[in-house]
């Protein structure tokens, strides 16, 4: 049905390049963990669950300056991957997965053929999630035919149906009449170039608008739901997403419209109490002052970037995961839910 | 101490062609209706004040076929200028002021002298009203340090100081420590191109943001008020202004942030009872998928670009004239200050 956004074939990490949708579907190949934590950094590769899968991957490309392959040069990788993004905590969860197989593994027991189970195992659970989280999701908006949504939370960020996108492909899936409204979200413009790309190219009509323009169409009484994903979610339920989220939940509550985050376990930080713990990357001047090429904003201005909101926690009407919905969520409510 | 917007010298309507900023300084020289027309309809001139002068000078261009002028040739200027852009009702104010000039001349008396007057009166009254509007609004911002702005009501949107920025150049030139944070105002970027040029050019410390970066700065507490500009608002205090005021309005009230609106008295239509009635101009579809000619949203998926939103009157806790300052505004007091 979808074009997968990355597979692992032949000792190499094949990835769509994301910077270059809409224009042409180009397949990037990682050899390296440089090149892999290159694809991360630049956006090659972008959505929590994707950066995950391609990190754990990404580790099985270490090697020795001698083109060997040691111990070390597997916990190097994990160490230099770890520093290409700091928002979205399940880049550290692939890591730390992959770093519990080493540690685990007697030193004279060869490691490659765990190290690949392992990142497999991490790709297929991602499937399964998004299938879990379509599933789940599908419930909430049962009743809903138009649905706004932010940045790309969908098969490109993931290694399927995505997570904000997995209801909607679960529903369309299911003969249910479903729109999306795309905001563009700019500045990298992940909503206008891939929310917009995979939702057509799976039929599912798609309507893009800039990101100010939200605020009317909300008022405007057409949107029955807004859902969005999550980079990383504090314990307490507070939800770190793409910049511009936080204004969308400010004014679905405004036209009380239900706000849904959708992400799966692995997004959770459960050691952070709340979303002012959360890092938030901030990205380089140019993707605001001079995108494509283009000067937008002259030298003499400053410009500020930062890649991430948070979202409190009492804005989010219901946080669905792969092992179910968390309703008006809260500390005790996610440590149930997930098994803290 | 300031460019300005729009000069009309020896016949010929000068204008900065501001959809060439911030990378170059262009001036574009209009000799006839059509190119005058034309001017507006591309925004080579915008922001409503400056429209109103901008088509009032047009009127002047007027010639018949042969080259000669006639009072048909300036009403047909008139009804066809009013054809170039739907929202802003200061372009029908100005042409109406035009229009009754020529009503009240007689058949036999010569005409254009008395137009160059009126449409100099024109401007010069816009120059006052930006000096007054930025004195009354100064009293508002005396105690801000950082207030945010959308799209552009500067001095590009108007003969000198503007209207939104004009407190913020009073309060500059009076020694008051103030910067600017200008949304960039997608689709079109008059925030990013031309706001943050006019006050960068003033010495205004400005720090652009995309439109989706404002939530969580007003949330961050950094930001004392917002101010923007009109461009239509009606009887009750309804304001249209660009796309994106709205969320704005709604932020800035959940967080208990001002918010402020400055206009001059002639964008208000008190013909329209509330900001339902007011025309919404609907932009091309590749202003937001194509701009710069790099395609940023794929062909299949649909495109809404709405020009403008409508603020309503109980998020506004002062509308700033001319005249002075209207707090928490409804129509009887609208009605008072205004003279209506």
């Amino acid at each position: 049905m979808m074009t997968e956004t990355l597979a692992f074939t032949d000792g190499c990490l094949e990835l769509i390049d994301q910077t270059r949708l809409p224009a042409e579907l180009v397949i990037r190949r990682c050899q390296s963990v440089d090149e892999t934590f290159d694809a991360i950094k630049r956006l090659v590769v972008r959505g929590a669950p994707a950066i995950g899968i391609a990190a754990a991957y990404g580790v099985l490309l270490a090697r020795d300056p001698d083109g060997s392959v040691s111990r070390q040069s597997y916990y190097d990788a994990i160490d230099h991957l770890a520093k290409s993004r700091p928002t979205a905590v399940n880049l550290f969860w692939a890591l730390d997965r992959m770093k519990a197989v080493i540690d685990s593994v007697p030193r004279d027991e060869p490691l490659a053929a765990r190290l690949l189970r392992e990142a497999t195992a991490i790709h297929d659970e991602d499937r399964q999630m998004c299938r879990d989280i379509g599933r789940h999701g599908a419930t909430l908006l049962a009743n809903c035919h138009r649905v706004l949504t932010h940045c790309n939370a969908g098969g490109l960020a993931t290694s399927m149906w995505g997570t904000a996108l997995a209801p909607i492909y679960h529903l369309h899936a299911a003969g249910h009449a479903i729109e999306v409204f795309a905001d563009e979200t700019r500045p990298l413009l992940q909503g206008a170039r891939l929310t917009a790309w995979e939702l057509a190219e799976a039929g599912v009509p798609v309507t893009v608008l800039t990101d100010s323009m939200a605020g009317s169409l909300l008022k405007s009484g057409q949107i029955d739901a807004v859902i969005v994903g999550a980079d990383r979610i504090a314990a307490n339920g507070d939800a770190a997403n793409k910049i511009g989220t936080y204004p969308l939940a400010v004014l679905a509550r405004y036209h009380q419209i239900p706000f849904y985050v959708a992400a799966p376990s692995s997004t959770f930080d459960r050691h952070l109490a709340d979303g002012a713990l959360i890092p938030i990357e901030h990205r380089d001047r140019d993707e605001v002052a001079r995108p494509y090429g283009v000067q937008l904003v002259p030298d003499a201005a400053k410009v500020i970037n930062p890649a991430f909101d948070v979202t409190p926690a009492d804005l989010i009407t219901a946080i669905v995961t792969e092992k179910g919905i968390i309703a008006e969520p809260n500390q005790e409510k996610l440590a149930s839910q997930l098994g803290w």
